[in-house]
């Protein structure tokens, strides 16, 4: 399918962005450029993918849908060769977030699509398609928004740009066809069970959703258009969809008794299979959260992913506002942080250009050095573990799973063994980037080891592969008999990984270590 | 070594308390008895097993370390015979905390020492010194307490009976003797390579230490009092110990070459070997720290254990302040916490005498109820596993590991999947009993998912073996749909661990289901 909004040249130039979803479903493509700090949107695209049809119960995904996914990607990127890295983002969803072998499958992308494939977790989606509904239609009030995709179903609830709850749950029309209405059967005992199924996965997030309260209630995506498409094409609505539309819909499917035979004004053939799993999860949102009514909103997690790319460009990056709320939250001693990050990306200017790191480099490592320490809020002993435990679980809004995963690492190790076995196989970062952002963030906790801010000489660094010179001055280091043997472990700890750190003044300074 | 402090007829009566401390170095055991709500030491036994010399670097305890161990309590059991089961509390330290055999040991010991064991923190460890020290000989002020035993060493800072500052770290008299003084070869070197290894280890907290500050520093335990005893038995000080001192006793150690041939005042044979390493890590506590002076008290561990027992006899349970801190320092939903720990407790009362449970059960189930959402602060997706992480890993006064473990692990499985694989084998609680608790948390949490105080009817239980009997009211039932679902799948996940929930209305009420 392709639906040109506006008729364009191929765009070559900085203001061009695209965000690509690789949604469980469908995976789409949209292309705009920032006139006057708006986004106009100039292309999008949308292909069937299905992929979360071939994630099977052990959460591995078929090689079919793997194909069908890569060769998806090879089309969008023949349409994105111009674009500047920096200009594209590609954000994928829950099939990749789920399956096991995701890893397998970025790696084959990277053979047919040059860009990063971010894996986003689930309140990250439902951000992105807040973000997106909140951008693309102002409304004064509080908002209920609902996704329903192939593999999980997000809600979310918003003031203005400022999302308050966001929740993401494991039920999507992909999933529930095959769970519920396989072989395009359709009864009403199976909708019951599928609304209830569906009613039992919201359940846990009722009462706080109930709590915050919205003024309207809006649906985006495929599932709500088309569930919204019928029930305007029956002549049951003209507009905003009501639960007795719904159910009145049911009773006409469950006539159908299969899906195959469907004829509906505004189904097409591809949406067959899924409309009754996605008016079954729609049905019993209706039912959980009390929806009076549901207006349809042309714009989702793709949309909100441009409006943070044209915020990133203007140096608004809500990551900022994430890892400063993370501080307070877990009361970090923002004195040591600073000290800890300056030390850190002092280190990090003078060995950026050996080691080939770039700005977002700077930013992660400096984001890994504020946040070292919130693991004190549950003990001080192991806090190494317990601010790892932290950043990897917590809910980091701009994060994707990787760039969390990535700060979580470099936290988990910032003291003590250095365990390469035991850290993530990275798809966005080489394990070389990794152990050097690493080691910059060791030697800045380890030079701030006595939390004052009169301490640190000038120092210089020198890099090389896998080598690290790092000039403290003698006479400053030989008064440091403390310190001089922690870096002295330090050069242990780091030899274990191959690394080496090597400090001119140290063998003078220490003779009880030699 | 028998030090009866008054002479005394075998206690039998309820009045009487004994505290055993099951030490790195030594085990103790002190009898005492509440005399007008004050604490009365009648007796105190000492027996050298040097457990921690019989730890190896793969942390397992040696089979002739076991023995020693073994041997003792024997011999302290035959002392105990009288005492009820409540009058005796058993804690062990460091070696048993590390020990990857600690299991082996404490299975073992059962069949030769009828009270449990406690295993404690590092963390417990040093507030139990603390308050031993509080309640030995008050002081109007802050005060420093440092305890050296024979494989950690803990540091406390409190003022009156209120800990303010706790630390164990991993340095003994026993671990730096083996590794730095093997043999009991004493040089220069030497004493430099082991203060310098106590630095390292106490630098992490010296900051704040420093920060919290003292009037008064304290020093407990063997190593403090012969290092205090040949300090003025040398004639270098008649009472609180200061750095030249220790720095003289250093030289005249060096000068002797062997820690066999030393023939010191108040150095007796079993602590030999042990003076160089006790002597290096109080140096390094005195170099970091910046002591003037130290004073020795006769009181220690085992005495916290006595004053907290009897605080417990009055009803005053520590524990109950340490899970209401946690309730605010994780920003638990309070009405929510009360409404499934009252339906627990419920719950529990209609079942305990079946079931064989005391109120020892009822209390860690009460306080699983209330914190089983601590992880909500860090993410709500996975609470179960995130509060488990926060349960398990917090500094949880009063708790010893298996009870805290307990609750970590029965909010662990509060929802979702129970593996009992996963969890871990508690050496005093049997699984059939933690299964029993678990399932009252489970339903208790279950039942109040609606977060509201009106809903529940009255309801009864009935237990048998490995099976419950729950009535809530068929009319009520019918009404209720998802609660129906939830409970029938909550048969399905007991029956996995081969439990029968047995809900009479609920075949009835449900067609949906069946």
């Amino acid at each position: 399918m392709n639906d040109t909004v506006h008729d364009t040249e191929r765009p070559d130039q900085q203001a061009y962005m695209a965000a690509v979803d690789l949604g469980s479903n469908s995976f789409h493509m949209v292309i705009a450029r920032v006139v006057d700090g708006d986004i106009q949107l100039l292309h999008r695209e949308k292909q069937k993918v299905q992929l979360a049809e071939g994630l099977n119960e052990q959460l591995v995904l078929s090689e079919e849908a793997i194909e069908r996914g890569l060769s998806v990607l090879a089309q969008f990127a023949d349409t994105l060769k111009p674009f500047a890295p920096q200009s594209v983002r590609v954000i994928a969803t829950y099939t990749l977030r789920r399956a096991k072998n995701a890893a397998t499958f970025l790696r084959r992308a990277r053979t047919v699509f040059p860009f990063p494939i971010e894996v986003i977790s689930g309140q990250e989606e439902a951000r992105f398609i807040y973000q997106g509904v909140a951008h693309f239609e102002h409304f004064s009030g509080r908002r209920l928004v609902i996704d329903i995709g192939g593999g999980s179903t997000e809600f979310a609830i918003g003031e203005g740009l400022q999302p308050l709850r966001l929740s993401s749950r494991n039920m999507g029309c992909v999933s529930y066809a095959m769970q519920h209405f396989a072989q395009g059967r359709i009864s009403e005992k199976r909708f019951a069970r599928a609304i209830l199924q569906a009613e039992q996965e919201l359940e846990p997030i009722v009462s706080s959703f109930k709590a915050a309260g919205w003024q309207q209630a809006v649906g985006t995506s495929g599932t709500v258009k088309t569930i919204r498409d019928i029930i305007i094409g029956l002549g049951l609505s003209n507009n905003a969809l009501e639960l007795t539309h719904l159910l009145a819909l049911k009773d006409h499917l469950v006539a159908q008794e299969n899906s195959y035979q469907l004829d509906l004004p505004g189904l097409t053939d591809d949406r067959k299979l899924l409309i009754c799993s996605g008016l079954a999860i729609l049905i019993a949102a209706f039912n959980l959260l009390q929806i009076d009514q549901l207006v349809y909103i042309d714009a989702a997690l793709r949309e909100g992913v441009l409006y943070e790319m044209s915020d990133r460009l203007q140096h608004l990056d809500i990551r900022e506002h994430s890892v400063a709320s993370m501080q307070r939250r877990y009361d970090v001693d923002m004195a040591q942080a600073e000290r800890v990050r300056n030390t850190a990306l002092q280190l990090f200017s003078q060995v950026r250009s050996v080691w080939q790191l770039n700005d977002e480099d700077a930013m992660l490592l400096g984001w890994a050095a504020t946040l070292y320490e919130v693991g004190l809020h549950i003990n001080s002993s192991g806090v190494q573990k317990h601010s790892a435990y932290i950043l990897q679980n917590a809910n980091l809004p701009g994060f994707n799973q990787e760039q969390q995963q990535l700060i979580a690492t470099l936290v988990r190790f910032h003291r003590r063994k250095i365990r390469l076995d035991d850290m993530p196989v990275f798809s966005l970062y080489q394990l070389s980037q990794v152990v050097c952002l690493l080691v910059l963030l060791r030697l800045a906790v380890l030079l701030n080891q006595k939390r004052r801010d009169d301490l640190l000489p000038e120092f210089t660094a020198n890099a090389a592969m896998q080598t690290l010179e790092l000039n403290l001055g003698r006479d400053w280091l030989t008064q440091q008999s403390l310190l001089a043997a922690d870096l002295a472990a330090e050069q242990k700890a780091l030899k274990k990984i191959a690394f080496v750190l090597d400090c001119p003044e140290l063998a003078a300074s220490s003779t009880v270590l030699s």
